[in-house]
């Protein structure tokens, strides 16, 4: 590739900061949640998508969606979620390949238990830190990178 | 914690789409590594830091700074890249419990083969889906996230 565009100054300025926050913020978010609550912000986010849908239960395509993983990596986390006895799989009746996962009593308890910490945590370390006009940014600018990171639109947050 | 402030349905909804991209992004960046140069984004981030310092040095606390690690991770992924030849140790004269980290003539090389496809790679995923204004923006966006994900400053992305 002898056609590189490389970065201005300016934006590898703003790519460091930015690369900056991708590293800090998910490790903070799992810092917290792992500390309080033994659950990775995955897993609570898994279990809050659960907590809001209809019956509490997904398929798993459609929890795969809302949580941004491709199936593998959720599979892998549904296993541990099962052993602790939060959430359940089921077959689907209509259609035999397809699995329902549904949040159990236990997953409910556990997502009314860990929200008011991770809600102040992200408001501490993200909304609190901007101004409401930088929210809606971040929103605007959230969405455009979807076009290029999900084309297909295959993920929950795409659609919004 | 009774005082919970939740987040309105705006917020919710931009904080969605950023959750989103904090899942994607980084796991893009490591897929076009990994598959054209068996390089996780982290470790080409370590090697560029390097590539661009005096020497081509940095003791093991400045080279974390750089690159926003905890000093362990860092260890553990200097091991590797040690193993693979991109890197060197050596203590350093002045002060016995410091270590320098020096990228070796393989690892200049290895760094200068990656670095026009994972440039190409941020421009497409990120600089070319947004204005410049948009990209103004989410590099002040990143400077206040930092307040906040590193309050004393201890990053180099923070000093900037």
């Amino acid at each position: 590739m002898t056609d590189t565009r490389w970065l201005s100054d300016a934006e590898q300025r703003d790519w460091v900061r930015f690369a900056a926050v991708l590293e800090l913020l998910p490790a903070a978010l799992d810092l917290q949640l792992t500390r309080d609550e033994h659950l990775t912000h995955f897993d609570y986010f898994t279990l809050a998508m659960l907590s809001e849908a209809p019956e509490r239960t997904l398929r798993t395509s459609a929890l795969a969606a809302r949580t941004n993983a491709t199936l593998p990596r959720l599979s892998r986390v549904l296993t541990r979620l099962e052993g602790e006895g939060f959430i359940a799989r089921s077959p689907v009746v209509e259609d035999r390949r397809a699995t329902n996962v549904t949040l159990t009593d236990a997953g409910w308890d556990k997502v009314v238990q860990a929200a008011p910490g991770h809600v102040g945590n992200v408001r501490s370390l993200v909304l609190d830190a901007l101004s409401a006009e930088q929210v809606e940014q971040l929103g605007a600018i959230s969405a455009a990178l979807l076009t290029r990171l999900d084309p297909d639109g295959r993920m929950f947050a795409s659609e919004t």
